[in-house]
């Protein structure tokens, strides 16, 4: 037989299995609360409409939609798309090019590759989103960790932490942010910290990457916060946008609205990587957007979200120990709660599992090893009851665990 | 504003924009006979079929269709694959594994990125897959090229290479073929070198990737050519198949069935990749397996590609100038012409565009320069009226720059 082992490429050898993904695995087919995971509520589904389009732009539509389309994405669908974020105050300049993704993770993957050598340096939260931190790092990324409070990244520190980058004989690439309803936290850069962000980028000539999955679900204000791509006035910042949270994750669609000269290799790299994205789901999103289906799906899973995230918050209220902290979400499908004490939230995973729940360790989140005592639980997904239940099941074993020690 | 040129990785950097992509780019929106693609021709797509199985597996199971899915695909949509490829005499072995991937493209993207390092060396056919050669060249692959005849690679000649490159210092790891109705030739490779080629990959312990998109499609006879994968013993070969010419290439689905040790990797790889392929995509293909409509859509189809595979020859006979030389299609979508003289079919290719009609130039099949006076036309795509039109135009130019020379 063939020993596979020895002929996988050095490259792939560099992917190590993530281990929340290992223990994941324990629970297939299982009946756990799972508050891992990031997936919307199933029941904001606009099932009737997205049928009934489907049917449709395969009917009428039919040799366009089942055949091959263009790597950069179906032309009508991408000036849909600039409509829609254009609509929502972001600005697309007239040399941003619209590309469509097979998900946002195509789109991390594709910059990733575009932009990053091996031992450039990357600004990101710390926590940040852990997918964009396992992308980076297989591209080679070394990480600036800027720790966040209520108001977003500690933007006010970036300026020291580049200076040392700098003596330090690094390349300091980018700034890689989810300014808006932050994952994991759930918190919202200020207004004076998006300005001081841009003017830190300008200053130290960095591109930026903003990704906004989660914008339309802010829970307690109308207010819609100026994305940094508006406020840029020279460039440098590359905007992330997915349907998975405003429509459906199944259709897998992100897009990538960036500056022509970027785009012009992201294209070269998707033609190798997957040629194009899905056409069908390209028309039925475009056909959703414009019949103003997406705008009722973030309309009603706002509101779901937000009983939701209060739901979670009151339980935490109840059942948290002492000394746990953690932001109350202004926005998105998580909170970040730090646990008192010792607690090592990786190991306690496989006991909550046992319990019959299960959370994502704090320590996925940090490119730095810190966040072992903290933990992401997601709110979208689960029911009310399945929600305040599986917090009590965690808020259980915390206090066990707290006693033990 | 920003030097976006210095900030592209040199990874990026070594994807070269394609030739025939910029010439094509030109055809857009123009009144062109393309004979460039590989498309299906849009009459063998079950519009109804699928516009009816897509409102259903969203009605009936949106809350799954619309949500995220496992990275290697939805376990019911692989069993089905599985199943699919057995019945068309494809062994899959009990440690094999079923990965659904974005179009048949991503599948070469992960198999490069999880086994080819810079240098290892690759057999191929000559000519062979344009878009299997850049992507292998991405990950830095050399190439060792083997002539084909009438009767597929001349498996004969493979182990002198392999001899030489060995003694070259190469590490020779993979051989990739299109053995069944070949792009760009349509011929196939007989019994008696499928066996010797699966010897000598057990004799130099080398891989096989066996890329069987066209099987379903060959027109001469009813039977069925015995897979690469059916002839290996030692677990070497990875089959790589495509929803893309049996159903709907909108639908951007291929799979891989390969031994688990390489999914391992694979799995990761996509992981960072896309995430997972469209799921909506998988609901919808694995219902059209299990309500027949592939198997309609395969004996429609074939049908359809043998009558414009027949019109191909006969304008071919009728038009091409004498010296000309190709294979009669056996399968597949294309035939692959050498020209006679000194004709260079890459910059003849501007004066058919203004003549309103395209084709690939030979080149981009070779990774060793040579092609230059061949050509690749599509016969699946264009209506018979256009097929024979365009066909008619390329010869009358190919004539006029004979005389010329």
């Amino acid at each position: 037989m063939v020993d596979y082992y020895s002929r996988i490429s050095s490259r792939a050898r560099s992917l190590k299995p993530s281990e929340i993904r290992e223990i994941l695995s324990l629970t297939e087919g299982k009946d756990i609360i799972s508050l891992a995971g990031g997936l919307p509520g199933p029941e904001v589904f606009p099932k009737e409409k997205l049928a009934s389009i489907s049917k449709r732009v395969i009917e009428e539509f039919g040799d366009k939609s089942l055949q091959y389309s263009p790597t950069l994405g179906v032309s009508h669908f991408r000036e849909e798309v600039s409509k829609f974020v254009t609509s929502k105050g972001v600005k697309v300049n007239e040399d941003d090019v619209v590309t469509i993704t097979t998900g946002s993770q195509e789109a991390l993957f594709l910059l990733g590759l575009s932009l990053i050598d091996p031992g450039d340096s990357i600004i990101i939260e710390a926590p940040t989103y852990l997918a964009a931190l396992n992308t980076f790092k297989f591209f080679g990324a070394d990480f600036i960790s800027i720790p966040i409070d209520e108001g977003g990244m500690k933007v006010e520190t970036i300026e020291d932490e580049i200076k040392k980058a700098i003596d330090a004989g690094k390349k300091v690439k980018l700034i890689y942010t989810v300014p808006t309803a932050h994952n994991p936290t759930g918190v919202i850069m200020n207004d004076e910290r998006r300005r001081q962000l841009i003017d830190v980028a300008n200053k130290y000539d960095l591109l930026v990457v903003e990704d906004d999955p989660y914008s339309y679900f802010v829970f307690d204000t109308e207010e819609r916060f100026v994305s940094l791509k508006t406020l840029d006035t020279e460039d440098r910042v590359m905007y992330l946008g997915t349907f998975s949270k405003i429509l459906s994750p199944g259709l897998r669609l992100g897009y990538l609205i960036a500056p022509s000269k970027v785009v012009r290799s992201v294209e070269l790299a998707k033609q190798i990587v997957d040629l194009h994205t899905s056409t069908l789901a390209q028309y039925i999103a475009m056909y959703a957007l414009k019949e103003g289906v997406v705008g009722e799906t973030i309309e009603n899973a706002r509101k779901v979200y937000r009983t939701k995230r209060d739901v979670l918050v009151d339980a935490l209220e109840s059942y948290l120990p002492e000394g746990s902290e953690y932001y109350k979400p202004k926005g998105g499908l998580f909170a970040f709660i730090y646990l008192p004490g010792s607690i090592d939230t990786t190991s306690m995973l496989m006991k909550a599992i046992e319990r019959g729940v299960a959370y994502v360790p704090g320590r996925n989140f940090f490119a730095d090893g810190s966040g072992s005592n903290a933990l992401r639980i997601n709110f979208s997904y689960p029911s009310i009851e399945k929600l305040r239940e599986g917090v009590r099941r965690i808020c259980e074993l915390v206090k066990e665990e707290i006693n033990v020690a």
